[in-house]
């Protein structure tokens, strides 16, 4: 079990360099938010605009983006239905995060199986929410993009075949040999814990709590953790990840002091300040 | 009468168990806020998941989804229109709220009888606004839920057969007991006062004021009646809604003392730190 | 010319009676936000229900109406095409206010006509923006309510036939006395002016200035107004209205000592905190 | 070069005459937002109406008001498709802003050629965004209009025919001839400068970083610079511009202190302030 200790954050969230532009810190299509669960890709995309995504597209059902705009008019937003514009931007995206209030219908059986056939190596896709119960479901073939993964307990019961009490670290690192090398894991729970297929190791958080427990704390994370893979090439996806996953709890358990629950879109709004208190500290 | 005090509050607002998920904070459905009432609803949502709720799904009219999805992502939102998504929700959920801007016509009262019908004795049944109208109206007959009522001056009117001048504690203490065993009352009034069928005593609100004499005061405490019913299983229904009724105006009340009135958007607002605060005291 | 000072101010915003509820603070019904003007009657209801108004129903666009619930969900909101709802409404509000963003059209000239028709003595009639011209064009007979007209220097120009250069004091006075007796001029400009017909002196702020320059301020004036009518019975309807004409630029000349701006949504904001301070200073 | 220093910034920003009327802080038309780019014309919105201009009037997809009303009642909006009203419009404008979230396509072209068409000798005409690739690629004649032009450097080489590598300070200055006398350049990059054809000389700016890398960051900027144009009558619209563009990466250079990353709505909010201080200063 590795630590996550400031000497890791400060590696992570450094100072940008002078001479850089909004291209640089990520091209992110972000894809859910499907009826009736709008409300999550908003939440993902706040999380992800806020840890410092430098162009943030939200596909998500048409009747969302008024909502999504009144948050957040930072990201361009368009109709999931609409394929052109959909694939266009696809091949645009170099982190693309899918799942954050996708239902899991045909629908997004079909959606799901065209990002992992336009997906290249060049690409970091992220599976979360409904996206991780369609893959499992429909035992699809890895696609060629950096896979990262963000399960709950159940929804990782579904993809790895273990159980809610069999999902202890040995297990777990056992499993994830059959993803795809390089796979990212982030296993989350009470004890969340980010792995990396062909890695033995694997960080573990020990900040948060149960005042995260609402509604909405997963898609949040997952926002942020697209925002960060789209940022800070001097390390690995692996730490970059981590950093964010950290991040999101840290901030929560700090806000927790003074507050009996941590909404996820208060969360958002602090990570800015967060992420320049990690980068000054000395 | 019995006095809520400090012990009263720090019994019911207690930390949460580290190894908890959301699952473990209520499974709330919101119905109501329909035209033109729309506001109700986002008021009750914002009450119960400031107040910790862990899901909170809201039924409502389509059109209303967006204004609700701008003040709170974390809600789900689904159109009341959908019968199927609504049996859905319904059977999921093990609190249920009805009523906070549900317009008393044949659609309110159809929707009352099918969550009557289909509610069962592990789900808290709480009535609100239109659907205490609706209930007086066509005398139903008593759900299996456990059920609690919220009404104003004038509602209970409808629901007692007391009139304004006839409500004192007798009078309500007696008719109360006409309903079935458990029910809680919450009489809202210049004196709150919450009630259990069976108990002959009652609570009733040393705080609180006229600055709250807004529209959708009811709304937002409503949705903290939720928000507390599907938490702290450590105590009582009854003491959590209590709580919660004691919370709405305390909140209130310490923000009157800068602010000539205090609306309920501004008391939701607050709640994370108000519950934190009892918790945290000594 | 009469001073509006600290005696004034005190003697409208008291404190509230204990015992009292949201229909003994106005029961307000605000018409207007048309297409394309739907921001106007959304800062009229801000500026209303800030100020304490206990019930406050929107008549607008249907379009317009998720916004509005996006800044104010203890509003109550109608599509202005709803002819029943808004004779139903008509008829419960004690004040009404025409005009904020309502387009001078066909459409307009007949609501005024409704409007006028049916409103009654113990009504007060607020008419602003679009409903002045039309009422100017035409000249309509005055209605049975309590009028409140709300005019900018060239409307007042409309409505009294004075030009631009020939509104002074002596001018004003005289044409008032063609308006039904007991009309209440609230003249705006550089020196905004609050009259009453059959009064031959008028009060004049002292306070306000250029950094209220923006689009949006006469419709938050316009919504204090209403705010303010429906309370305060114990000082006449003329002073209730000079003391949210003066608070709504006192407010105003306050945040302009840090801001080269005052927008009229943040006039708003401090409404509750600025009326407490009236009240508390001794 | 020129130097961007506090006289003036205090030459520009000057405490407004006392009698003074929104209509005399510019009467501005926004004009973009076209789907998939709804924010974008929000963003610009918000920098223009929090500069101080007096009335602001948005022309873009029907479907985008609500968003926009959500952040900013004070700007009336309507349907780009709607001509009348969009001519209407135009010719009440003295500054008028095009591009922000403009889609380049055949709609696109035919708005812009409306406005050159239309458009002035008394008109500011500010191209951002998706007009600057129109006019590029129609190789339309000059407008009538005081032309500002606000590209970032791949749009600079479209329009210039400059690579990137040759959009040096001596190139610039040398292809800028080719565009109408007075034509206001502002040359967005790290080393974002201000320019006016005729004038040999440029301002660039010394403040502003990556934390400003962003989605919308244009958008905000544009509008700044049209809050601007229709303000301080007493310098030259080109120290307007130039001290807008100061502004806009001067409070984002200050926020920096505390944030990672400054957002463009974030920067908005603190215009109104900053403004202020640079008046107060002495």
């Amino acid at each position: 079990m590795k630590v996550i200790d400031q000497a890791l954050l400060k590696k992570v969230i450094i100072e940008r360099p002078l001479s850089s532009h909004k291209g640089d810190y990520g091209r992110l299509l972000l894809i859910g938010g499907t009826y009736p669960y709008g409300g999550a890709i908003i939440m993902a995309a706040l999380g992800a605009v806020r840890s410092g995504a430098g162009l943030v597209t939200v596909a998500t059902d048409k009747e969302n983006i008024p909502a999504l705009h009144s948050h957040l008019p930072e990201a361009m937003a368009f109709d999931l239905g609409d394929k052109q514009l959909l694939e266009q931007q696809f091949q645009k995206a170099n982190i693309v995060l899918v799942g954050p209030g996708l239902v899991d219908d045909e629908r997004g059986e079909e959606l799901l199986q065209t990002v992992f056939h336009h997906s290249n190596q060049d690409q970091t896709l992220i599976l979360d929410g409904g996206a991780l119960s369609i893959f499992a479901k429909t035992g699809m073939k890895f696609p060629k993009a950096q896979l990262v993964l963000t399960p709950h307990q159940r929804e990782w019961q579904v993809l790895s075949g273990l159980d809610l009490d069999s999902q202890g670290t040995e297990e777990t690192g056992e499993t994830l040999k059959r993803f795809s090398s390089g796979t990212i894991l982030v296993q989350k729970g009470p004890d969340t814990r980010i792995w990396q297929a062909g890695h033995a190791d694997f960080y573990q958080l020990s900040v948060g709590g149960p005042y995260q427990a609402t509604g909405g704390m997963g898609d949040t994370l997952a926002g942020m953790i697209a925002g960060f893979a789209g940022q800070f090439p001097q390390v690995s996806l692996y730490d970059r990840v981590t950093v964010a996953t950290y991040l999101h709890s840290a901030i929560a358990q700090k806000l927790s002091e003074d507050n009996f629950v941590v909404l996820p879109t208060t969360i958002s709004q602090h990570i800015p300040a967060f992420m320049k208190k990690i980068q000054k500290d000395t």
